[in-house]
């Protein structure tokens, strides 16, 4: 396993050629696309452009440009990476709001039911919008938290209105079985919402294949819709339908010129838009309306797994006598976007290897991420970033004391 | 009312150096800020800043930069313009989602009442908010639509929970009495959720003179956060603590890096933070933080008035016997930031305008809208506007065939 052979490795990456779309620093080896994906090169066209509009067509811009199509545009070109057909996704919101109208609706259709189930480990926002839900929806709503995937299969029962889970843990990388638990939850009459914010665009997610009702994420990790773009919602054909949406807004409006005063949801998706769309963060997206359509998805996903199997082996080899141990699953199946791993002062070699030139991110307690993109990271930015990261152990550069502040 | 006395008016204008933080093409004469208001120059700067800081900086940007701020920072930028002070107000979201947290918010606080008032004429995406908490909150809520103000306050009783009213009518500019009618609703122990979408930053706001409870509206009219840019939330202090956010994110959070699994919510406004902000969105809003504390809002709201009151002095005088009739009200206490007026031919008449360099907008049924932003307009370009309205009405230009189609 030498440099040479990781060289090779990416000479025969037939994905090579997505890399040239980004704009890439030579000096840095970005690893956090679990926090935040690389910017588009045509993001500088797209921005100019909708500057010039802003001073110069104004209100023409609603008319003349597609400010107000770019959330279908933006679901459809983003679709195929979660295994959905055209008009079946729309980027909209916050990751936060998509899980909030997702369960909601989920709540609406299985009305006569009153647990919501979740994991205990979900990332926070997810567990703060069930907390709210309890405060609006008047009948006696409970949240059971489940540690693992057979805890919560065996949770579900008659009472269960909604599964609304993670599909990947955000700081082990663990990956549920999407399928499995979708067919367990279907069993009881369980409508299932799936945040994938730690697995579109990196590693398989099969919407249709999994039979998952509601699927919401962020935008701006592996999808790359820039810090703070638009999140996404998708809703199996036909559910959408079942119920009157939470937020009601004009742009989920049936006919959203007909400046209607009654409200006439839209069929599908598209119900779930709901104030104006922020044009500004749409077109710093907009470059991603060319790139993702030339990305083959299984290919994509076979890429990751190539990568961070690689990284898996590399971290073992030459940091495992250090102290660093891979917490993420073996099984690329069982694995999200990012690797974890726990090593001696973890927060601190996090920022030692800033100084390397190596970006990842800790969380606490202890895990080091890498969060890999497998449209630009090459092989030998893995086999360079766990060679700085020996480095940063074996010299024992991240006891220096500049280093004992860790950004959260 | 010669040319000459227009650029005299402008030449005493105090905040005529307001024009210069903003990019004004020299040939067009926007009046259409009731859209989408005018682009600070500094926003070229602020957005290749936010790209070199995506392409470099990627997850760093959170902690490195004011990215989780930036809702705060433009809500104290902006709270002035409505009378409200630092801390009150946040700017995130869409008016259409700031409205169903702030009606919810209400809703809870009033759990003992049932009914909903609002306008009949009210804006679209206001009336379907409402009814979409109709779905939501399980207890059997009605709306109550009124046509006037002395109609809602008529209709103010023991049983409304919460009075949720535009601050101007966005086709007529009428402008309802805040004080008045926000007085009245407290005597009925009624709460008010204003938006105010079509006054802020044009025409006086005074949320703690009127003592209105919560207060919501659009950032990128006459505020200038850009297309589609972040609205804003005020509450009245003490309010927002009287309940459970609606929607609960990890912005609303108390402590938002604790990545708390419990959700506590922020005390005061807030919490009305809910997901990830649209950083990109934000940054390119990030010159607001410059320019609003520079504004006097009373020299602001009376700048507005003499360029209004001139407009429709003007309109009168020249294009009144070509059969224009101005439909906003005579007195500027009861007007918003747009001046509305039907002529024949309409929406024709807005289309050839544009072939004019004046660019206004049209309303079904036949309201012609000339929304004037005191930051940037002169008294000199209503003088220029509405000569080239009297030269497209005299001369017919809006019969020829191309300005037929009208666009919404």
């Amino acid at each position: 396993m030498t440099r040479d052979h990781a060289l090779a490795l990416d000479k025969a990456d037939k994905l090579a050629f997505l890399r040239d779309f980004f704009e890439v620093p030579e000096d840095l080896i970005h690893l956090d696309a679990n926090s935040v994906g690389p910017m588009p090169k045509g993001t500088r066209e797209t921005a100019k452009g909708l500057l010039d509009d802003w001073v110069t067509l104004r209100r023409r811009g609603w008319a003349e440009r597609q400010w107000l199509d770019m959330p279908s545009l933006l679901g459809d070109a983003i679709a195929p990476m979660i295994g959905a057909g055209k008009g079946e996704v729309v980027m909209c919101d916050s990751t936060t709001l998509n899980q909030f109208k997702a369960v909601a609706h989920a709540l609406s259709i299985n009305a006569n039911r009153n647990t919501i189930l979740t994991q205990s480990g979900n990332f926070p926002t997810d567990l703060h919008v069930l907390e709210g839900l309890k405060h609006v929806f008047s009948r006696d709503l409970r949240v059971i938290f489940c540690a693992s995937e057979d805890e919560a299969i065996a949770a579900l029962n008659e009472d269960t209105a909604v599964a609304a889970v993670s599909h990947v843990d955000y700081r082990s990388g663990e990956r549920w079985d999407m399928a499995r638990v979708t067919k367990a939850a279907h069993d009881q009459g369980v409508l299932t919402v799936w945040d994938v914010s730690h697995s579109a665009g990196a590693v398989s997610v099969d919407v249709r294949a999994a039979d998952a009702d509601f699927v919401i994420g962020c935008g701006y990790k592996y999808l790359c819709s820039g810090p703070g773009g638009p999140a996404f919602i998708y809703a199996k054909p036909g559910l959408a339908d079942r119920a009157h949406p939470a937020i009601a807004g004009w742009m989920g409006h049936a006919d959203v010129f007909a400046f209607a005063g009654k409200y006439e949801p839209h069929p599908g998706v598209k119900r779930f838009l709901t104030g104006t769309p922020p044009v500004g963060a749409n077109e710093l997206a907009k470059p991603l309306l060319d790139i993702w359509p030339k990305v083959d998805p299984q290919a994509l996903w076979a890429k990751h797994k190539s990568l961070t199997d690689y990284l898996i082996a590399r971290l073992r080899t030459e940091c495992g006598p250090l102290g660093v141990t891979v917490t993420s699953p073996e099984d690329h199946a069982r694995r999200g976007g990012n690797v974890s791993f726990s090593s001696p002062g973890a927060g601190s070699v996090v920022e030692a290897l800033l100084d390397q030139g190596v970006v990842s991110s800790f969380r606490k307690p202890g895990a080091i991420r890498f969060g890999v993109s497998p449209l630009v990271i090459r092989h030998v930015d893995i086999y360079d970033a766990v060679q700085r990261l020996k480095h940063v152990l074996k010299a024992e550069i991240w006891k220096q004391p500049k280093y004992a502040k860790v950004a959260v």
